[in-house]
């Protein structure tokens, strides 16, 4: 069988110019960034007549072996164009750090590829090296400033700003900086976080304009003065200059897939810390050019597709038309309660048992009004009893679970599944929206907790009370909420798998990010600077004289 | 008067697929960064029936106002191609952390400048980006060691990789990691340096190949063991994942300057800690594609044309044909002991006495044997007495002072330079090294410190003689040496200006750079992370609406 790189590596690429002819790009609508990478100028003017769809590809909670939800959507979009609806695929583009940890790529797998594969799991067209060198950047600016006069009285006890780096670099969470005398600035405790956790990121992502990006970098709240009164980029004065190290990072990237699919791989903020979606400029784009636009949210719907619908949404103005949910026979073993290493022995009681979890979020979504479909990725253990039980569940809950062979076959064996994403389309629906803006910073988190994790309450640390009575005041209310928690269950406990009910969610610290434009609500412990594995990736990694790279996938 | 960036930006500039035609370049020998970008595929063949001059740019001791000696370069470059001589210009690619410090930028001034200027000296093709990666992914990867079954023993307290940032951030010279509790890693003492400070970059900078790039990253030492033996990166078994991180940066890039002259533009070390020149193979590859290749070593002809004769020249396996020293009346009244203020008032007496400084970097040069011209780079404030003055010097010395007017008229300021230069490239002559490959590390030291500095003798601190008796222990003798010195004076005490004889010179410590290929030996204090100014420069820096950016230079 090929790895995923010996199939990337065989694909014959079409020129970046052909692909950018399908999105009617013009000469001077694109930078190119070697032969089959490029950067997208914007503004992007619609195409009028074209249907300007948007489907939204989401899973069930995720589990340690991954669920290939990347896959189906690149599979989903090559089966689309395959059927003649003209497609463009809109997804994140991967953070390096973790390629040398324990994780390969995160441009699909098999035979549904996005495809420079190396290059776009690499530095790609340097988009996250941008947001490190603006995100530390301003870091030095603000401990420049804390050594000058520091006017504003910035607090070095409450500087906010961390440093970021694209390394799963866990010697970096902690640190004490400004040490080795009276010129190396003030010693401090500070961290590093890898950059698709940071605030700049997801800025990146929610950006509309390169007006919006430098209203959003003014914005920050860095730290507080020792008067307690919040401390942002523009009262600082560093707004034009961070935002000018973002001037090419802010463009969209094109790339394809195998299937020769246009894939705008732009922006790629956690779905946990951040709201985990690609940037609003790349759907915006993709949309204008199209009649179906394929996008993703990170991790399960209950983390991702809530944070797309709630966060992303109000700033795309604009609502999927059809949603699909990934789910795999394995993973919903391992909700039903199956231990890893037996992941591949057929066992239909568990299977039924983790289907709950499935349930759950077919009707979140459906809370939102969506039409759904589930799509059933196929590993080669998967027995046919499992899959036609995973389609009857999905009967008895009135939507369709279709059996997606993305992986081995790609678009050819995802082409049902397109076909039902194209009936849903034609649904119309009424949107419903989950929470109101005006709601309070306590009611927001507790509909999300309730509603869409099916907690019980939510009970808030003495701490996040103090900070939700104090963002009242500072006029933070009415921004949306970004819950930070476990991937790996509704709660915030990371071993409650299936759909836990009556359980208590828990609130114990809130972090203001004013430039993206939410406030992230702590549930447990984040991670935001991932580690290395004792035997790393990077072991096995080689490049021979002739630049054959082997080991990296 | 115009800017440098609103001559850059009013300037037309030529597609890259125009000047890499005058390279002879063909579609597949390099890859589009956009429309005035390149990176060069290599090995690239030489051409035969060119003439492969190469020309050495250097300058006297610079002072803290800049002397513009790559506006020389960049001027003479264009002046060569406007009388016929086809030239190509090699050149350092800027580091961006001193951008929004307290300088402008690195590619030239007024109408001697490399375009597009703003891309090159901000996140140009992402080299020093790849190289920042490589250099923490190491780190982490060092980190993640010692933290697991730690095999080799690698003491926590004599690990030498320090982490890198191309951001000035002075906060970030002393550092504690590995803070935080037990999955944190080994809490240690470290640091960070600039991206352009940099083995790595040392390393890229003098690769003939990927082959040769991977065997000197395995080559690196990273720390000791507690049985206080050297511990490299292929005994980690890092090495293929940090080669491949390079497998981009490690391609030059080609630009062009305002003349349309073809640029190589590749690799930034600094001319202290390292040897400041480009990449070899930027030079390799501008050779054999040219009959004249115009190119610059860093700060002064003591550090930077020495390093590029004894260290870069042993490699590159070719020598210049001639030299050019660039000198400025305002930089030799400095050196005269003219205060900064009192520059621009004429002072032929302080001229004279300056000249000293002058007069020891042209016997220098000559030394090795190499035919010299010396550049007059004017400014506005010079009075032609003193211009005068400056020439008859020059021609006591038996060699030609010519007035050099780059930055206000290009090329066309530069033609008088041009000529001389070719004539002087038309002798022949025999190169003399400065010293043997097999003298011992104190032999070699001594030779550049009494030969090139003037100093009377080298006082060796009871470190580094214990560190050279190790050193030659290990067998890392017949490695060349980079002294880190000052650049402002001939001494390691910066305010002896001048020519200063019978002074001693003090090294301090070693540091093996074995990547590298050579041992650096420390005098005095010499600072490997730059601070932010009082006022950095990123305080005026805006972009507008329409990308366009203002206060950048």
């Amino acid at each position: 069988m090929s790895t995923d790189i010996e199939i990337a590596d065989a694909a014959k690429m079409q020129p970046i110019t052909e692909i950018a002819a399908k999105l009617a790009l013009k000469k001077d609508d694109f930078e190119q960034y070697g032969k089959y990478k490029a950067k997208i100028n914007f503004p992007v003017k619609e195409i009028s007549g074209k249907k300007h769809k948007l489907i939204l590809v989401t899973g069930i909670n995720p589990t340690p072996a991954g669920e290939g939800k990347s896959t189906v959507l690149v599979g989903l979009g090559d089966a689309m164009n395959q059927l003649g609806h003209q497609t463009t695929i809109a997804m994140r583009e991967p953070s390096m750090g973790p390629v040398f940890g324990i994780k390969g790529g995160a441009t699909g797998g098999g035979y549904s590829q996005i495809i420079p594969m190396e290059d776009i799991n690499l530095h790609f067209t340097g988009d996250l090296h941008a947001l490190t060198s603006a995100n530390n950047t301003l870091a030095a600016l603000i401990d420049n400033y804390i050594m000058r006069d520091n006017k504003l009285g910035l607090d070095p006890r409450r500087i906010i700003w961390r440093r970021v780096e694209d390394v799963n670099d866990r010697a970096l969470r902690t640190v004490v900086t400004g040490l080795g005398g009276l010129s190396q600035g003030v010693p401090r405790e500070t961290g590093f976080d890898i950059t698709a956790a940071s605030e700049m990121m997801a800025i990146l992502c929610l950006s509309e304009s390169l007006h919006d990006l430098k209203r959003r970098i003014g914005r920050i709240v860095v730290g507080y003065s020792y008067e307690k009164k919040p401390i942002t980029v523009d009262e600082l004065g560093f707004t034009g200059a961070i935002t000018l190290l973002l001037k090419d990072a802010i463009k969209p990237n094109l790339v394809q897939s195998l299937g020769h699919t246009p894939a705008i791989i732009h922006g790629g903020p956690f779905a946990n810390i951040a709201h985990g979606c690609n940037s609003v400029l790349a759907t915006q784009i993709a949309m204008a050019r199209s009649d179906y636009t394929v996008t993703e949210s990170g991790f399960g719907a209950d983390l991702g597709a809530e944070k797309f619908l709630d966060i992303k949404c109000r700033v795309l103005k604009k609502i999927p038309d059809a949603a699909v949910i990934v789910a795999t026979a394995r993973a919903l073993k391992y909700n039903g309660g199956v231990d890893k290493k037996d992941l591949t022995k057929e066992n239909i009681s568990a299977l039924k048992k983790g289907m709950a979890n499935l349930a759950r979020h077919v009707h979140n979504i459906q809370k939102y009004g969506i039409p759904v479909v589930v799509a059933i990725n196929h590993f080669d253990s998967d027995t046919e009893a499992e899959i036609q039980t995973i389609k009857d569940a999905c009967q008895e809950m009135d939507i369709k679970g279709i059996r997606v062979d993305a992986w081995a076959k790609g678009g050819n064996g995802t082409q049902d599944l397109a076909k039902e994403v194209i009936a849903l389309t034609k649904k119309t629906y009424d949107f419903i929206p989950l929470y109101d803006e005006n709601d309070s910073i306590e009611e927001k988190i507790t509909t999300i907790a309730t509603k869409i994790y099916g907690a019980k309450r939510v009970v808030f640390s003495k701490k996040a009370r103090k900070q939700m009575k104090q963002f009242a005041k500072f006029g933070w209310e009415k921004l949306p909420v970004c819950i930070a928690k476990t991937q790996y269950s509704f709660t915030d406990d990371q071993t409650k798998l299936g759909a836990p009910t009556d359980f208590d969610f828990h609130i114990r610290d809130l972090v203001p990010k004013l430039g993206a434009g939410f406030i992230v609500a702590l549930s447990g412990t984040i991670m935001t600077m991932p580690g290395l594995a004792k035997h790393p990736s990077a072991e096995n990694m080689d490049i021979d004289d002739n630049g054959q790279i082997s080991g990296l996938f």
